[in-house]
């Protein structure tokens, strides 16, 4: 059987990737993973989650946001932050992480190829290495190349004052003003780290309502916040296009909107959607099809239009969340060695989205509910009733419980606030077990938790449900 | 039927008494609570929990502690910090507490008495006021009064050099050197504050093993990282007398052991044992025994030897933590009005102890199931493997799951690091709704979460349970 030099060849290094290439590999099969980066961990450690995430821990930690309720809202824990203060964690992280990464694929006998990877037919591809091209074949390709930042010719990006995901981590000269283009999770991630650290920011999107798939009430509650916070919305705008003027004593970002406004701040970031890096491995060649965005299309269980060719991760579209892209990863690898079976089968994914204050969510919303006419009700508690939320000096939290009205079953948690993105899988694993909410009120929390919220919004419900009980019985 | 003034009198308002009460006043019941000090919320409140989470939360603050592994050992926040900012803090959260738990009696129409309550039989109680005293009868009495420092009298308590848990929260200067007597919980978490805080503490106690309801593997850490923090353990030294010695330039404290050592300090806590304040009651007049620390025996359904009085909370003993002491409240009104169903029996209790780092448990521990001879298997964690680990500095965290070796039941959960009091909680969920750890394996976590670690921890349980089944097979 052992025609081909691997039973998987992996490529891409990111989240889905190397953690497919690891499952693979603990099944005993033969793997190898191609990076074209010199680093594995691809954009994930590079330049999008793992430099992010610390960037947005360091400014938290420097701007001393959280203790400005017991310090008063101009309290900043270090007077003048540099743009040095933010690199030299995240650095120290990402050297960590590659290292991470590129230890548990050689613990696991997973072979890396630093080079680029082309496909010369469907079970095989060419790898550019640096003055040489190697061949590899394999039974089964998983390819998991991710994304690149997307701009428009009308954005006049030079690194330094119009800015794209990548490009940011490296500024040298904190701003005092920033215009973020695109308000999806990147643009809002970068939007509360710098008005943390007391930029000004000014979000431009074309879509009236962000953040889609987030329930309304959370993202209402988070515009809200960044608003504290000075973060000035402009949305429902169409953005024509985004210009360095030089002709002040330092340049600036010039956003110029259809709507005939203009916006001028020291540096603008360009995030406004992504290229998938489908385009760059000559795919038609394997009999794959790549849409205008670089993607490509999966079934449920992430195969392609080739059978024994899997996509998964950013490259492949929403959700373009490390946590489901690892996820992907891991079931491509299962499926093509059979080793899939049906309790791998959940659907119930968290989101986290790493904004100040955090929010997450996992199951159902308000809005499937009432499309698929579900009748539920909520219970809500907010950090500031519960003991956890004073001592934080967070009054801000909120978790929403959505509840079945006929079972009591819990069907979604929604959550906004410090913390939010670790205390969601509470109600994940109620949800995944039909647990309902008297698990939840006869449970005994430690004291002070913000997890005590799950009680408190579960005792809302259940107050909700008696009133409802009550009509019905009539 | 109204032959008395109230269904139900509870005394004392900390976390079991004011849940009592309010849990009784949502059954439609006519209920006061009795407090003898000048504001609502018990030892809890006023010199117990809030207070201390609160200082050790502004102490992790403005130590830096958490950042240090990114700006070097030496890193402070805040160059000199004072017993002010600690104070500060404490009493801003104190206060809205206070209003906190009081606006919750009289939402709930629950009649607050400010007065000293002594039984005068046991349908009858009287509250001494200001300058008035008043009788109350009620058919159900709820005992929720509590514990006090317990002070021997070879400890020479002033406030100031030698203090005990209370006393410690009005220090007006930062000691250089400290000496905890006792390493119970009190005396654990005053250690690790102050020793963030830069404090040369000593931890004298008369066990060898601290902490022996805990996970000894967690325990041992805990102790490991706390020297680490140049606290000094001095384990199985009887402490003879504790003396203020004014000989030099200040005031220090001498504490002399069985052993012949003796240790200076600047200042001493004296935490080892409380006495429970049954005492204070007049209880035999109700018909009551108090042992000689003064504490109330009760029954499973927490009913005193008089059947229509219960009896919550620290003032019953062990484990007097305020989330089953809210708990035990709650139970013994439903219990006494006849609303308590067989759902409400959980045995689950998390424990929290607000250590840096901080200790949380759930389940059984390993020593517990060997005793049982119950075979386990275990799955460990580490911080510093998990990607939110790195991005917050703590590369020392620990999950450790305990798995049942024929079922793969998830038993228990045992965590010491940042956030363990809130991360317990998620396997609390799954092992209250009898979850494996193929749910852990399975779930889709956060990315980058602490939660992470349940699923790498039940990885490695899985890896481990691989090789015994190989065994077991032969």
């Amino acid at each position: 059987m052992a025609t081909h030099d691997y039973d998987l060849v992996v490529i891409g290094s990111g989240p889905s990737g190397h953690r497919a290439a690891i499952s693979a590999a603990k099944l005993g099969k033969r793997v190898a993973i191609v990076e074209r980066m010199r680093e594995l961990g691809g954009v994930c450690v590079a330049t999008g989650t793992i430099p992010s995430k610390t960037m947005r821990e360091a400014a938290i930690h420097l701007s001393g946001i959280h203790q400005r309720a017991f310090y008063g809202s101009a309290y900043r824990a270090k007077d003048s932050i540099t743009a040095d203060d933010l690199r030299h964690r995240t650095q120290m992280v990402m050297a960590r992480e590659y290292e991470i990464v590129r230890d548990k694929l050689v613990r696991n006998g997973v072979e890396v190829v630093l080079g680029t990877a082309r496909f010369a037919d469907s079970h095989r591809v060419v790898v550019e290495l640096q003055d040489e091209t190697r061949e590899v074949t394999a039974d089964f390709f998983v390819i998991a190349v991710g994304t690149r930042p997307y701009m428009p010719p009308s954005v006049e990006h030079d690194g330094v004052t119009i800015l794209n995901a990548d490009s940011i981590l490296d500024i040298k000269v904190m701003p005092k003003t920033m215009t973020c283009i695109g308000g999806g999770v990147i643009g809002l991630e970068y939007a509360s780290i710098f008005s943390a650290l007391g930029v000004q920011v000014t979000v431009v999107d074309l879509a009236k309502n962000l953040l889609g798939f987030v329930d309304t009430e959370i993202v209402d509650a988070l515009i809200y916040q960044l608003r504290q916070m000075k973060v000035v919305f402009r949305l429902g705008e169409k953005v024509e296009s985004v210009t360095v003027d030089h002709s002040g004593a330092k340049p600036h970002a010039v956003t110029h909107l259809a709507s005939g406004k203009i916006v001028v701040s020291d540096i603008a970031l360009y995030s406004a959607g992504r290229q998938a890096n489908g385009d760059t491995l000559d795919a038609e060649k394997a009999g794959l099809e790549i849409d205008k965005r670089g993607k490509l299309s999966v079934n449920s269980v992430y195969r392609t239009s080739v059978d024994h060719i899997y996509a998964v991760g950013d490259v492949i579209g929403f959700p373009a969340l490390a946590s489901t892209s690892m996820e992907q990863g891991r079931l491509a690898a299962l499926d093509a060695f059979g080793a899939r079976d049906e309790k791998h089968v959940h659907d119930i994914y968290p989101y986290g989205i790493y904004t100040i204050p955090e929010i997450s969510t996992v199951g159902a919303t308000e809005e499937l509910l009432t499309q698929e006419s579900i009748p539920y009700e909520i219970g809500i508690a907010r950090y500031k009733e519960i003991a956890r939320g004073q001592i934080l000096g967070d009054d801000t939290g909120v978790v929403k419980l959505i509840v079945d009205q006929r079972t009591r079953r819990l069907l979604g948690v929604h959550a906004i606030g410090t913390g939010a993105t670790e205390l969601i899988h509470i109600g994940q694993a109620v949800i995944a077990h039909n647990g309902t909410i008297d698990y939840l009120i006869n449970a005994v929390f430690n004291y002070p938790t913000l997890a005590e919220c799950y009680k408190t919004a579960a005792l809302d419900a259940s107050n909700r449900l008696k009133a409802i009980s009550g009509v019905q019985k009539v």
